[in-house]
């Protein structure tokens, strides 16, 4: 998608097959593109999350794999890189899938071939993850179609934290079908939650949005039910960090509220995911186990003075305490469809054991 | 309640008849008082947000008469000023109760005696303030005291904004219970909703349960379906600028969706009230106007640097759209309970109707 109108990725190969990605922690105030030349630099960049997404931590690792590899072949070298990757975000399913995936296929490689095949299985999953999105898009679209086609003016759509472009490799989760119906020549407005406390929907998915001139709006998160009351939002798509086969969503921590909201006044909640985040163990997201961040990202927001140069400040008194949980389940009851590679999904489990056999 | 160990109240006259507040743009960083010399200084400690809430600022307003009256005692000069002090903020119905009140009184006093009866008034509506959320808190704490019997473990309550005695002459509205309860030796934890985009959760609510030495945790305005999720939260009290007398309660945006998330998780919702902010004339919530603020409360926010300075930095991409819708509406139907100076009242016509019988 467009940044400056270029052509980005969120990570590619360089001319000099060095691995690029943006550091996202700094957006949307500084644009800037950096080498992870180590499985360190990996594992630090997801921690730090200047790589974040589920789809995008997942091909990143992949990438991560490839880098440990270059410095040794070996199993157990391999076998405990995964392990690393796998510990830095607990609650992305397919973090695990995708480090699994790439890990089977080396163990299987004769060592002098793995370093070539590293690359080009990490290289697979960066173009798939492309195809899978572009693909959630095209569905999407003719969801929102479909709506467009009955209230006849600009479709509003509200979207939770970033599920946009830069959480995958290209197009997104939730934004795909919003590109898509875009480019259908669809009318749209979008409606940004800020999504405290990292503020990736201010920062990142208004940053997106801006880049590819789609018209939108940034509000707090306490907005949206407002707004639903009072017929100004036609749909709602968020993405999904991990869904059980039973079909409940478990994503950025506020999306239970918008789509109880959504529920309240009959407004389609539509949730938009690649397949590889279906958690296939898990029957009821209250098993789920959320992740608990720094509460410092609670007193600490980033921001930009009168002379734009980024700064931190405190936004809470001193000496007292936070709580930052990082998701919320979605229970399948509120979610109207899930959007996937391979179409729409209800939320539920037989139609999402489905999908289980097409992958087969 | 206590600033610093030092008891205080939001609005005082000083031994030289002065009128003085306390200046809660700075809160939670700096703590400063702040004389209101004309009815002009009013008018703006208003609308710059000094004094809010919708109790404080009623009270205020009838400084502000007094104010007025002082520099001239002319009938239309005095419904001038009313009407100067009811346009800044037009969400807060006890506003124009007050107002209304006070210019009665004076345009039926001899001109010599306006003066000192505008004095007069101002201070008993000061002492009434006190004395009404001191009621709402002890029939409040009955409540969570049923509530503690129950669980017999420390009483998770949830509450959003700041309708705590910053918002009020004392005691507070929705944090009136809490004073009260902690005064009956029921152990507390109180969960704090940041509450963009002004954060009076996290600047003014922590600062006063900081300062009142109650146990209390910070939260983003996305984090409290999570918690009554995860049997994590025992009541929500919140405030209200404005109950219709069917129920219907429009308080700070984003309570709404905290009704919703109660009622999903069978949790107890109450709105503590002075009966003074009833609205008599609406009977559904959804024909209240919603005031709509300034969109850079949303793209700026105000905290302090590493040298304690405060600072605002902008939190949003250059050249992007935000709204800033003020207030929500949430229907009588996911309200348990309208806490009031009469005792706990059913959120239906009614029962509210019977209040104004016991005013009459």
């Amino acid at each position: 998608m467009l940044v400056n109108n270029i052509k980005y990725k969120t990570i590619w190969l360089n001319s000099s097959k060095k691995v690029i990605i943006i550091d996202q922690t700094l957006l949307p105030f500084n644009f800037k593109e950096v080498e992870l030349k180590t499985l360190d630099c990996v594992i630090n960049a997801i921690v730090e999350m200047q790589v974040r997404g589920a789809p995008l931590i997942g091909v990143t690792a992949a990438f991560g794999i490839y880098l440990a590899v270059k410095s040794s072949n070996q199993d157990n070298h391999i076998v405990d890189a995964g392990k690393r990757l796998v510990e830095t975000r607990p609650t992305a399913i397919n973090l695990n899938w995708a480090v699994n995936r790439i890990i089977k296929i080396l163990l299987e490689t004769s060592l002098s071939d793995r370093e070539e095949k590293a690359l080009s299985v990490a290289n697979i999953m960066w173009k798939e993850d492309q195809e899978i999105n572009e693909k959630i898009g095209i569905f999407g679209a003719e969801e929102i179609n479909k709506i467009y086609k009955k209230i006849d003016r600009p479709v509003n759509i509200l979207t939770h934290c970033n599920a946009g472009w830069l959480a995958t490799v290209d197009w997104g989760t939730a934004t795909a079908p919003i590109y898509k119906a875009r480019d259908m020549g669809i009318p749209l407005h979008v409606w940004v939650d800020e999504t405290r406390p990292r503020n990736q929907g201010s920062y990142l998915t208004a940053f997106e949005l801006k880049h590819e001139f789609i018209n939108h709006t940034i509000i707090t998160d306490n907005t949206g039910g407002h707004l639903m009351q009072n017929g100004l939002v036609d749909l709602v798509i968020t993405g999904s960090d991990r869904t059980t086969y039973t079909g409940d969503v478990c994503n950025k921590i506020g999306t239970y509220l918008k789509a109880l909201a959504a529920y309240d006044n009959d407004i389609p909640f539509y949730v938009a995911l690649p397949s590889s985040t279906i958690d296939w163990d898990t029957n009821n997201g209250n098993q789920i186990k959320i992740e608990k961040r720094d509460e410092n990202e609670v007193h600490y927001i980033k921001g930009v003075n009168e002379y734009n140069e980024i700064q931190n400040i405190r936004v809470t008194p001193k000496n007292t305490k936070a709580a930052n949980y990082a998701f919320d389940v979605t229970p399948r009851k509120y979610i109207t469809s899930l959007i996937t590679e391979f179409g729409l999904i209800e939320p539920n489990e037989n139609k999402i054991l489905d999908i289980k056999k097409i992958k087969k």
